[in-house]
């Protein structure tokens, strides 16, 4: 017997800061790590306002459905993030920029208060884009004079560093949500009409690596920046199984149309048909009819379809069918996890200036494990063995969303080299097509 | 016997011009028409302009429901209405704008073609609005050197006319659909914050005016201009009536609100009780609580309620519960139009400069009649006796409206004095609340 | 001036009886009109058993679609208007059958009390059949002593044959609302397969009746019953128009549907064409592709479609489309009464025993006015000038459906001919198909 | 390298047999058990009829939502269940019942054919209850000629015998269907008001037991029946836990209702807090508020609330809910499953008579495992390592549900004994309620 059970009340909201991270504690002042973060605070939201560049206000305004934000919250949600949760706390008799800035920017932090309705947000035509950037100067000026004065807690730059992760989330939310907005337009307008094209290297046939199997680790045990979800670090068993060695190609994919894959209820799970014959899916998100073969929309505009790049904008539902149809199943996200243990976090990331995927020429192992697609993988989200949220609305973050989402791998030529890590665990709905997301099929070997 | 049913093949649509409004046949240019028309379409074109002045691209940008559309659109539709129906029949070689734009800015002529879905005209970011200005420009310069040429048919400057009424709806309609955007923001941002508040004037007590009914003649049979579902003037006999001698005030509404009218259902019709408890109706769209009372949205901004003015925002079912509660019941529109015949269209219009309704000193005789609010009647909108709609696709710009709608008479405090006439009918559903509609009570006399 | 606005409370329930009809006051019993009324509802309470008899429990449970009911709902709800607007009045001490029966089966009568929800009725599987039975009787009973007590007022015998008159609306609704229960089983299963077939009498081509127009009257005024909706009589003008002299025939909506009419948008008023759109419509409701052409599910299961006989089963989108395809237009109800007053209320009625439209032999003027289909109007459903609901629950009659439906007039196979008048007034929503509707068309004449 | 991808056809529907479960190949009799199953065929068919038996026809007929389905239909589908996959493919000369059954009793086998939509089961009033018992004693007696003749191969024998878990897996639907459908009724009728009432055994304070994981084996690994999502028996590695000794009780719910847990975002995932507000929840299914405490609807009508009993009809969002206000967490499966092992499956189920979770003495180790309520574990319902559907039809049984549903563990009140096996793995959507499903917490111990 253990003992009764103690009636706990819940964690009240921590209005000092949230334990996420390995930091030191909240009090102790940490002059070189502020001099770093600092250097690192620029970087990012210098490259937030760079991506926003090339868009109007007008394209900056819309929200073209309720998953999708506009580019114009996301500056400011961002910027919001640091004020309610850096600035305030740690100086709090620094004026708010507006009053009603936290009901406007707030995302889904009940315990800081009532908010904006999500699927709302694009008709916030006030505060203006010029407004906007008004505010993130002043909070910039903020994060960066205090930073500057070297008096801050380990604690509180841990809240930094997260805001600065989730600032580079939403980098990538930026990209797939105008990516989003400009196709509802008939005239297929481009981010930037100046990206590169197709690599030219051939995706070649699909190899598979096998892998051992055996009792392995995963997740977070290190004492760099981590998010909540990736912790602790455990074990889990594996069977022996084989992993393909890079993602499954445009190439595969247009077989799988063109063999009726969309009308064929055996390769799909029944949620996943019932969506294809609701949703009337013929092809993945972005792909349109082009002579006899299909073009596809880009950041650039609409482009022929490479079918030698990895498939994107790919549902669980159509990656899991599309498996199917290869014979073989997606991986787990231990089994990605383990094959992936060790290897380089490079590729075809955001830095790389593509903002799509591309092909690679194959390599020994499984290639492309980073960059180009995020990778679906058969895995609910869902709270590893010994995870317990932060105390506080931080706790927020990640621990609530732990149900009927799945896990993707491997971040997408829209994510920041930065921000990728192994462990990295990113989730969706199953439905959700519009995320650079593919798949990588795996096999049982017993 | 009158003869076998013949088919008849329904008319083709006309790609030369529509026979509405009359005036001369096509062929016989009148210059001095002409002249005037082209005065007028300046006018007409720059007020248009003017109203969105005072809004950022973002303004008008969104939609903020189905029902409206953004102010950059109208900007846009109104121009494509007369580069489809007036210059691309009149001047055939020349070039169009953008080859795509009648598929953008076509609202629902299917005779023209197909367009893009009415509830997504919010996410098109381009063109932009500067795209739009010279869309503007490019065809106000080409209609302007066609009329300056002066080899104009009667005909196509019938569809010139109708032009110009079609923008002074949708200058209406801009009024509308902007207040009903900027309510969606919970900073309640003002069109422009320096409009003329409350007049002064008091409501006064409701007095009735006695009318004796009889055969009465109404619609236009005027040689000026009129929409085709004015016409044909024609007799009907009425009962004697009498008729409020001004429009429901917010006092009288309030007094509503407070006796516990959106909790009654002997008070409302069945579809409109269903309509409060589905939406959650419990005071006039844009009235929200303010200490004891309310406090109003205007295009001014939020300001404290002015219990003389002539309340608005009303659905027809809320017009028709008020009206019971009153004692009494909507006019039809044959007795409003009994009743107007003969005044003068004057009074709290456009011009004016007030954009919001406003009590006025009571006069002998029905005042108020034009302006303010538009005024709810109890008549269905559909067809007068022997009302056939003009050939081609301008047949569909009233006819295909003619149910499951009701007609509004008298103008608003948004609407151009230079586009009403007595004769004129508006129409909306009854549940809809985002026009500056509101009503005037009847009684039965016998 | 006529007088300041009253601010009248509106009238109370009225415990002791609606003042409907013409009759008595309510103290004066009528000892000779209790006893002819003893008789007829005996024969009306009998008749609807005789409809329900050819069903299983099971068939009188279901409800297919929120605007249908379950027949056992039927019988219990007219059983208990008869028990509530009564015999509950009329003998306040005698007990109820049920004491949650009121809730249960109360329609729609606010003033009444809170009631089941309608779309739900069709689960409510107790009360059981017997049960239901059981309280027909002992309502029955009730009734049947009271009237052969015979000192009933001449107001409570207004009522009484108000219910008679519901009772009769409600055996058509049983008829409706099983065909179309019957018709979502793909078993196509029949309420009585020993009805007769086709007339054999042939359509023949569509002519047309001129009538003159002027000033008519129109509306009840006469002693006998009417509903409220008909009253009062009043004077109309019209101007010179020509009717058809049979309803449109099968064959001519299978012209429409050959000719495309389902995909013309040119032919529907606008809502009309969103319905098409929307709901996939292709031919009218119970129309089932056969070999090249069409069969017809019946109360008698699936038949082959008789082209003589009168179109049913269209909603009035579809009989304003079809009348347009005709060269012509649906007529107003004030035309159809002008030209069905003094007709002779005879034809295919539910007496007939055929429960199915069928052709009639062509005879001088208007034929098949009344019986075979209710006929579509262009009119509005609105108040007559001068209406007035009756005071109390039972002014909920007719009064609070007053917007957003169309009147049809003339019964149809489904009507008891005791039920009805050339002044009565059906109504339904324009999208409405599972009433047995046709359409007869008319045409200007000037 | 493992070799290149083959493009597999996927199988075809198997006509002759499943190979579910372990048995001898298809061609080898097997006497004995055909012997034993014949036994074993009759007593479930039997049991579920008995179910059935205190219901009436109209009972039976209704749909009380598209989740559930009538009883009428579960009686017909588990015959079309023998009909189609063992006599069919036994007997193929044999005729089948009625040549549309398999279109209205196929629930969801694409490979079968098409088939009625689930969601309108309940408008099926044909064919009767009746003829629904002939089809069920035809199909009976042709399986017992078919067993008793003994020429049955051991793929057919598994076949049948899933049809006999198939059927008792719909005894706990029929038992959960009625109830929700008895209470969608303001009468709130009893299913049979002759169950006994609460055992009198007191839930005493929640105590934990501890265990130490490590390397566990899960999954059916045995020769007898079990279904294929329960296989390939597989190695998991688990942490050390503790796992609560009974379910959590009424009473522990009320709590949780009293201290505001339905409205205390903390306590809940997102998206169990969205379904909270969306839908109105303020207490488990059932619940009904009956002075200061609560009664609760059960099939023996509604009676006062048990609150020593085990919670039920708690969704998994609930049950997440409640384990965070008591401080701890759902266990996963496999925990489950490692505590469950080796227990005997006894306690309150079907056979008890009870149908309704009551309290147990408390005992050494964890309790109540088997019966009294489903327990949510915190897995998401996926395929085991090495899982493989069978081919053809029979494959759709399990595999394709593997997404977005949740585990639940240990039978209920309403299951079966014969039906249950530690291994066993029910699953459901996160809002279902409307299961008899509860929880049993855990905690973490390092």
């Amino acid at each position: 017997m253990l003992g009764a059970v103690r009636h706990l009340t819940f964690p009240e909201v921590d209005s000092t800061a949230a334990q996420i991270g390995a930091g030191k504690r909240r009090g102790e002042p940490d002059r070189a790590r502020a001099a770093t973060l600092r250097e690192r605070f620029d970087a990012v939201r210098r490259a937030t306002l760079a991506l926003a560049a090339p868009l109007s206000p007008e394209d900056q305004q819309v929200q073209s459905m309720p998953d999708a934000s506009p580019v114009k919250w996301h500056l400011a949600h961002t910027t919001w993030f640091f004020e309610e949760f850096v600035l305030s706390r740690a100086l709090p008799r620094r004026p708010r920029f507006h009053p009603r800035f936290a009901y406007l920017f707030n995302s889904y932090y009940e315990a800081v208060g009532p908010r904006h309705e999500r699927p709302r947000r694009g008709l916030l035509t006030r505060p203006s884009l010029a407004e906007v950037h008004a505010y993130r100067a002043h909070v910039d000026a903020g994060v960066g004079e205090w930073l500057d004065a070297g008096r801050c807690g380990g604690g509180e730059l841990d809240v930094l560093e997260l805001g600065l992760h989730h600032e580079q989330q939403h980098q990538e939310l930026v990209l797939t949500d105008v990516k989003h907005a400009l196709f509802q337009n008939p005239l297929r307008p481009a981010w930037r009409a100046d990206l590169p094209g197709p690599s030219g290297a051939a995706a070649g046939p699909l190899r598979f690596e096998a892998l051992p199997g055996g009792l392995v680790e995963v997740g977070d045990g290190g004492a760099g920046f981590a998010f909540d979800n990736e912790r602790p670090r455990h074990r889990a068993f594996l069977e022996p199984f084989a992993l393909a060695a890079r993602p499954v190609s445009n190439g595969e994919v247009a077989e799988f149309v063109a063999e009726g894959g969309y009308r064929r209820p055996e390769l799909w799970l029944s949620d996943g048909f019932a969506a294809v014959k609701a949703r009337g899916w013929e092809a993945p998100l972005y792909w349109e009819p082009d002579g006899g073969g299909f073009a596809e929309f880009t950041l650039a505009g609409t482009r022929p379809l490479d079918l030698d790049a990895p498939a994107a904008h790919l549902s669980f539902f159509e990656a899991d069918a599309v498996a199917r149809f290869l014979g073989a199943r997606l991986p787990t996200e231990e089994e990605w996890e383990a094959a992936a243990s060790g290897a380089e976090v490079a590729g075809n990331l955001a830095e790389a200036g593509r903002y799509h995927p591309c092909a690679a020429a194959s390599a020994d192992g499984p290639g492309q494990l980073f960059g180009d697609v995020w990778e679906w993988t058969r895995s609910a989200y869902a709270p590893y063995p010994g995870f317990a949220p932060a105390p506080g609305a931080l706790g927020e973050y990640n621990g609530k969303f732990m149900v009927s989402q799945l896990v993707l791998r491997g971040g997408s030529a829209f994510t920041p080299a930065s921000h990728l890590r192994p462990t990295y665990r990113n989730f969706f709905y199953p439905d959700a097509r519009w995320q650079l997301a593919g798949l990588r099929v795996a096999k049982d070997l017993r």
